[in-house]
């Protein structure tokens, strides 16, 4: 398939190079020429603006970095005149943004799709990230050999933005989980127990998540390295707060979560990775 | 072995037929005699009181209701004077009471064990519960072959106190995964999004636990019979707050998850499972 890309950082150019090993002819745009070399290296052709990356494809991807950055570069992908275009957004940005995008592109005759992943760097390197994608049958249909090189979860949920609220859903339970299990952490080592064995009695059980197993490990390491740095989960949830505040909506633990990383944020653990709020409750109750 | 088995509620009567079925010798009593005669007809002996029932035992067993009652049966339980004693409380109760009993009856001769559960009335059946230990060695070794009669993840966490610690951490994981699965739920319908689909876009990912699995397929049956009653976990998070309390921990999520508990108990959902939590955030977001 003729694809154009859009935005080529941590995740997008892992992606496009998988696009390219998948067989299918990929031209690329990012804001920083030089992220453009990897894949024009790997056999990609290059483009000069959203326009013109979008002129004469079948599919345009993009992967940036906010709702702001997400409407410009897809005002651009509008303004080529694709007859019969798909536009899919891979990006995690509002649910609400995401249906103002699909609105305003339908009106320039391209179909629109939100499709943000989870899994990280390691899993747009693997392609195996999981992809939670909204928009109409026909558009989904499209897209779905390209997502096939990128991910192996590949679920289409829904209408215009409900891959968005299916991302925000999956940062309220990864975000609470991951501070259930540091909370939980926390609270054995201050009563002088093992935190080790802990983890281990509790994997037996109803308490078991992928966050216990991997992230627990990575806590009993002290392994802060992201994986997915604080800052971006902090950025997940405030979506999720504001959507809950559009909607009238009343989410006590994820509205305590998001406070414990708009602190990770403020206390200089931006940067690490979400397993380091473990620090942040150690530091608040004399374990640091 | 010989061994002494106090209080023969939902939990406690099934945990004592596994011991009888395991071939050891069981001798009960319940402070209502009737709760008795189920043991009795399956070949256990009866006793007028805990002093009574302790002995001339190797092992006695208390599966009891609160902090309390496991002081006063084990008051009666150390009253026997029976030489080398090991005696065991399975009841969930603060660390802090745990550790009180266990010097009370070090002084009285009585090698005391902390062995909270998990797994509910269908573990305690099927004996498959999960075992979270705290005390000595010795006394652990003692308890071991009764344990493997009435569980499966059995693990010998640390001291004193540490089987209630494990526990606490355990409800606190639990507490926040089943909070946080509501809350994603509640968040994906009031978006007008197929909770469903949700739910198996998230299973594939890092947002996988027993609990989105399980109980989010309850919740998506809309099945609230319990299970794990409302107030019950809403005693379990008062342990773990009064345990936070005390050691100037803080916990931002587990108290979040408290007060919802609280307020599930005080809105007349008290007696449904916990995972009615759900129906609580949809009344106070208009989607009841």
């Amino acid at each position: 398939m003729k694809i154009g890309f859009i935005g080529l950082g941590i995740m997008g150019r892992p992606m496009a190079l998988n696009l390219l090993k998948g067989g299918h002819q990929v031209s690329v745009w990012a804001r920083r020429a030089e992220s453009m070399q990897p894949l024009l290296d790997a056999g990609a052709s290059g483009a000069a603006s959203p326009a013109e990356v979008a002129r004469g494809q079948e599919l345009v991807i993009s992967m940036v970095a906010d709702a702001p950055d997400v409407a410009e570069v897809m005002r651009g992908v509008a303004s080529a005149g694709t007859a019969g275009l798909v536009a899919v957004d891979m990006s995690t940005i509002a649910p609400a943004a995401a249906k103002a995008i699909h609105a305003e592109l339908a009106a320039a005759g391209v179909d629109f799709v939100d499709a943000p992943v989870s899994g990280g760097e390691v899993g747009a390197i693997a392609g195996t990230l999981s992809i939670m994608a909204g928009g109409s049958d026909a558009a989904f249909a499209r897209a779905e050999p390209a997502f096939a090189c990128m991910g192996k979860n590949i679920v289409h949920v829904g209408g215009p933005g409900a891959g968005q609220v299916t991302k925000a859903a999956n940062q309220i339970v990864t975000g609470m989980g991951v501070l259930a299990v540091a909370e939980a952490m926390a609270f054995a080592s201050k009563n002088g127990v093992d935190r080790a064995k802990v983890r281990e009695a509790l994997l037996g059980g109803f308490a078991y998540s992928k966050i216990l197993e991997n992230h627990g490990q990575r806590m009993l390491d002290r392994n802060f390295k992201p994986g997915f740095k604080s800052w971006m989960h902090e950025k997940d949830l405030n979506i999720v707060m504001q959507t809950a505040h559009e909607l009238g909506l009343c989410l006590p633990g994820s509205a305590a979560t998001a406070q414990m990383f708009n602190a990770m944020v403020g206390s200089g653990l931006g940067e690490e990775d979400s397993i380091a709020v473990l620090k942040l409750l150690e530091s608040l109750s004399g374990q640091a």
